[in-house]
């Protein structure tokens, strides 16, 4: 029996992997859940897991956790400090699911003890790239990616014969403007930039996915995780976003993995490594989806796609600078404080005016963070919608 | 470094194969090349490879061998005796190519022995499948698949687990004639049959690709190579043949490997395996493939694909007699003495009128083979075009 820890229970990954360890509670048995302040999901999931601990991050839901669990069997925390001991519980497998920075120290205190540790954000990878990968190299721990790339790059990479590997190509959508021309995007409205042509996503990520600064962040990410070089590393358009990724190796063999929209896949395939446990999605239909396009990412089109390849290559605490001022730019395009175009414009700012030293801490990266955070605002407040 | 025999080293996968060899001496050292009787190239590879026995089959050639060799080291046999000695030379590896029913004891006697052998004609596993399972099975020998269909799948599947496996997804172009009408194909002409879209390949093959009875055979050998039940095998149209076969998981992962049109690709595949080697093929461009296209088969327009689910279905003598049928079948269209769709009629009538007991051995599909031949042969003749 597996035994399994969700750090950020209530979000869409979170919500997830319950749905796929409840389905088999012979195989999972669940020792900590943690959530924001979702009382309610979280107290609920706690319930019917028979989890042992039940976190929430934020101190001031503690006694409503409390008053829900009371009588349950099921020990409640709240805080930094609780949120650690969840984290640092001993299970066989960790979901490393919390939005953001705030993820960063939960995970770190997961790795730290072993185990298998699954990333499903990108600041532990691309924030805070080199103190995680030490710390997982330290502590022995496995370190699984959850989103739909990753994942599939890591069922097709041969990871005890990486010399055999000749390129990974990971492919992008290209986003709801992937033919636009510059001039046409200048244009571009919020609704229209939220409306990702295939995967259901959050505001944030739909943004991200449109300027393909999420393709950026998943380039540093795929760097981080597989043993070789970044300009091996290609970026494919490939509109149907049936094929997550593929691996290209020495003798012309090309693995990718195909699959549904569905997150519960990469996820499903994390949790039962090496193993496999059933998801309930229909099998892919190859025939009903009919064609696979693919076509070349233009780097220029795409700003964001040439800053996180310079950040990648320059490394250090640019990947963190790059992901930082991405959020504080998305969100005032969300707040319609600035242009579609003026997205990468400002990351691109921020990586010119704020060059420190390569963090060697989580405490180093959350002070490179927030300061690039506090640049690119300024940044936001010089535009004019 | 691996020793490596080539049974059939002067044909289109032996030439291949010899390529990748002589590409890297320090990893391959070459024990035994076979031929028919092309002794000027069997010769020249001996030679070259420095290797320690050349054989032909055909007797009345050994004294032109024998001619050849003298004074360069390498020893010189002739005739089936010394075929079967150099199938037994006990090579690390041995690729097993030669054509036809002439390949089966050669690739019997190699098995015997154990070591790893690579299948690269369809007899072994469609006419003699049990035989050859069984002797593998006893031997401990590895049997590698050389065509690029099942080598695909064999990159794909994790034979260690196959419980998760869902299905097997074989991938077929279609042939020259995937979206004509039967009607249409009434008037198919030799010229039109020959030529296949995407590989460049023998008369027979060409042929077996325009009536699908190819993708007939190789779900009759994916059904002996991978342990999954025949109805979880699935034919998919992919005009492309850029997808050479995919493995679907129960977690909704579908594992493909994709790759040029060059056998050289799954040759060095199963020449390097666990590892990888180089090939001197440009790596696949997506882009400048552009789209894959994906339809279903018709076994009502393509009734070869029906015969071959029904004789994989029913097991035993079936398949062998499938297979003979439709050899007679074709050569009869290649010497215009039958119309196209007679190929797969004749197949059915002789089906229909041989019935014998499962093949015990390989004398036994040999002589299933020889009356299924004659049997076809007599309904060739009452055809008139």
């Amino acid at each position: 029996m597996k035994s399994v820890t969700i750090l950020g229970a209530t979000g869409s990954v979170g919500t997830s992997t319950l749905d796929l360890v409840e389905r088999e509670p012979d195989r999972f048995r669940v020792v900590a859940l943690t959530a924001n302040c979702d009382v309610a999901r979280l107290a609920a999931a706690a319930i019917r897991t028979r989890a042992e601990f039940a976190v929430v991050a934020d101190e001031q839901c503690l006694p409503e956790l409390q008053a829900a669990l009371a009588g349950t069997g099921v020990r409640a925390g709240g805080g930094p400090d609780a949120i650690a001991e969840a984290a640092a519980s001993g299970a066989d497998w960790t979901m490393g699911a919390i939005v953001g920075c705030a993820g960063l120290k939960p995970v770190l205190s997961a790795i730290e003890q072993g185990g298998t540790v699954v990333i499903a954000n990108k600041e532990p990878l691309v924030s805070a790239g080199d103190v995680i990968l030490r710390a997982a190299a330290r502590s022995g721990a496995t370190l699984l990616p959850a989103d739909s790339e990753h994942n599939a790059i890591f069922q097709c990479f041969d990871a005890a014969r990486p010399e055999g590997v000749r390129r990974i190509i990971l492919t992008c959508s290209g986003g709801p403007f992937r033919d636009w021309t510059t001039d046409q995007m200048r244009g571009v409205t919020l609704e229209q930039a939220v409306k990702h042509p295939n995967w259901s996503m959050g505001a944030k990520i739909s943004v991200d996915s449109a300027t393909m600064m999420n393709k950026g962040l998943e380039l540093i990410e795929a760097a981080r995780l597989f043993p070789i070089a970044p300009d091996r590393i290609e970026i494919v358009i490939h509109a149907q976003s049936v094929i997550h990724s593929l691996v290209d190796y020495v003798d012309g063999s090309v693995l990718a993995q195909l699959g549904p929209p569905d997150m519960r896949t990469p996820i499903a395939h994390t949790l039962a490594w090496p193993d496999r446990m059933a998801t309930p999605m229909a099998p892919l239909d190859l025939v009903g989806i009919g064609r696979l396009d693919f076509a070349a990412p233009d780097p220029v089109r795409f700003p964001a796609l040439r800053l996180a390849r310079e950040a990648l290559d320059a490394g250090g605490a640019r990947p963190a600078i790059l992901n930082a001022a991405n959020e504080v730019a998305v969100e005032a395009f969300l707040n319609r404080r600035i242009r579609f175009l003026e997205i990468a414009a400002i990351v691109e700012d921020t990586l010119i005016r704020y060059d420190p030293a390569a963090p060697d801490s989580v405490d180093a990266v959350l002070a490179i963070d927030a300061e690039a955070r506090r640049l690119a605002s300024e940044r936001v407040k010089d535009c004019v919608v």
